[in-house]
């Protein structure tokens, strides 16, 4: 069963209202945001990685989601493996650093003996939330940071030569949360980039019945991703960015710093540009590991 | 590291007010209970268990924790891993039928690739719940149907001989949501028995700063359970049965069938008789797993 298949049998179960059908990456429960991610070793992260980091991104991975709502961190509950002590040490510290960081306390969990699969639920409060579906012909897509870091990153983890900085864009991802707050009454639609910039502009575009144009001259790529490779179409097909993409009006300037990248249309499809020349779409959009 | 252990480096992290300093069995947030469990092949069931019935008993475990507390299901997140079809089609039906038969519709999930774990964050609602930590001396102890069933159903599916109605027990049990709605109110303490009648009856008086006896002689055991070996201590200390214990004022009738097994009194520990006469304790006071 590939993922689109089991997430179409999840969507034929008795569904909450506040499920919005599936549709994005997060629940709602009156005031309340909701969202649930698994973490499994060697899909999601390297058996080398550091335990602490491994801590750091179950946590900061699922607060992008609520950045992209505009949430409030209220509490998590997370569900872990008894293993190796040293390592369980290590992760819980860098567990307890994320927590404090973003202001997340822990409501609950589970433990239990098997295999580093760790689970996490967080929890936020948001008044009203935008979805990834309110996009509008005329809109213009913007961005905030920088794009492709992580990447880079993950290739650095794998061995590649790169920065520190870099490296760190990978295994301590920042989420959003204050500039998600900031966005959230003014955009018509936002969601945190995970899988790459492309892909998940062209889910933004599917799911608002839109067509979208990325200027790809006009990624933000940092200094140090500049003196790595530059390549911004690598960059913008790279996964992990936990950024967030975000679709205002075109006369609508948004409140935090960010990036305008490109423009919604009527119809649909995904179209790549460098400055005013098209680009023909690479084989690849974006990270399609099987979990989202 | 042990679970204790573990449990103790939790609490040394931010925990949210809600968390109850991790001592009870789910969360508070304003009026909702949160509650959340991992299962793991091989852990917590057998790999050769109907994949309908693992759903099932994942949905079921978790409500229970909410039965405890007297809370209504608002619904669940779901965590799974992509596998085999077949498998992955008798889970999700075993899934839809659970979530049909509590009320409980699903709010979001992740999907993943990975070995066969899977994680349930089940969310309730309560105006005010008992904890397990409410027992005072002179109280009775009380329980909810028949114990022991789903042990004697373990011990089938590992092969012995035994009825279905037994064998049933152990993998499509039934949370008892309607009582714990009742008892709720009245109740000193309650909690759900997961772990074993004994050993979980020795966590209330613990948590409760009280001793407890237990009158094995009392116990209530089905005919099922009777015909296939009728032992009471053996009873006591089988898990699963997720039927509710609670502790009620010695002049308090319990508002649902429910069996008075035993008396808390000032000091600590726990003890067993059969009648009046004192029964030594085990070596073995439940199913003590890793995880609970």
């Amino acid at each position: 069963m590939t993922e689109a298949e089991l997430i179409e049998r999840l969507r034929a179960l008795p569904l909450h209202p506040g499920a919005l059908r599936l549709a994005d990456d997060a629940a709602r429960l009156g005031d309340l945001v909701l969202t649930k991610d698994m973490i499994v070793e060697g899909v999601h992260f390297l058996p080398h990685d550091p335990p602490g980091d491994v801590a750091w991104k179950l946590v900061a991975t699922n607060l992008s989601d609520l950045a992209a709502k505009g949430a409030v961190p209220e509490g998590a509950l997370i569900g872990m493996p008894i293993g190796e002590d040293r390592w369980d040490r290590a992760f819980l510290d860098g567990l307890d650093a994320a927590l404090r960081a973003f202001d997340c306390p822990l409501l609950g969990g589970d433990t239990v003996s098997g295999g580093r699969t760790f689970s996490l639920t967080a929890i936020g409060r948001a008044d009203a939330s935008p979805t990834r579906s309110g996009a509008r012909p005329g809109d213009a897509l913007w961005v905030t940071g920088t794009i492709g870091d992580a990447g880079a990153g993950l290739a650095i983890a794998k061995g590649a030569a790169g920065p520190d900085s870099l490296l760190a864009r990978y295994r301590r991802p920042m989420p959003r949360l204050a500039e998600g707050r900031a966005l959230a009454p003014v955009v018509t639609a936002m969601m945190d980039v995970s899988d790459g910039l492309v892909i998940d502009a062209a889910r933004m575009a599917a799911a608002s019945g839109c067509a979208v144009t990325i200027d790809l001259a006009a990624v933000p790529l940092s200094s140090a991703y500049r003196d790595w490779s530059g390549d911004p179409l690598a960059a913008a097909t790279a996964g992990d960015d936990y950024e967030l993409l975000f679709a205002l009006p075109a006369d609508v300037a948004p409140p935090v710093a960010a990036t305008r990248i490109g423009q919604f249309r009527e119809g649909d499809g995904l179209a790549l540009t460098d400055g005013d020349d098209p680009v023909p779409l690479p084989g690849r959009l974006g990270y399609l590991h099987l979990s989202r």
